[in-house]
């Protein structure tokens, strides 16, 4: 069975909570940052934050990938990755 | 310099953050999987999404015994993790 893929709409809604996603996890990685040891096991929390930041990173380049594949007309780099943080 | 860790409050407010975060990974995770095929380079965003949210979980055990070590009087497992998911 063949699956849908996403329509242009769900792509730009995803790459909008994706962007929000990732800003809040960065922003909860500096929080922790600022208030626990940089290394040894109180460390570890702000290390799996940033990992899961990196991954929703590979997610929505893997996306964009797709974006561009399903939708070549209307495809932009703004969908999931806006210009300010490029 | 010693950290300032955080204070009771923060941990709530950081528990709050991060459950609604990992609810809504699972959440684009199921969208993934029911739009892409999940074998093949289109299965990858899910992946990673599911990554993310591992990721996610991790942080939010090391930070509940951060917690307990912190605030052990007050310390509970509904900070981080809800009864419903457990």
């Amino acid at each position: 069975m063949t699956k849908p893929r996403l329509n242009f709409e769900e792509h730009q809604q995803l790459g909008d909570r994706l962007r929000d996603i990732r800003d809040e996890l960065v922003h909860l990685n500096v929080q922790l940052a600022n208030a626990y040891p940089r290394s040894g096991p109180e460390s570890a929390p702000a290390t799996e934050l940033e990992a899961a930041h990196e991954a929703v990173d590979r997610a929505r380049r893997g996306l964009e990938r797709a974006l561009y594949d399903e939708h070549p007309r209307w495809a932009a780099t703004s969908v999931y990755f806006s210009r300010r943080e490029n």
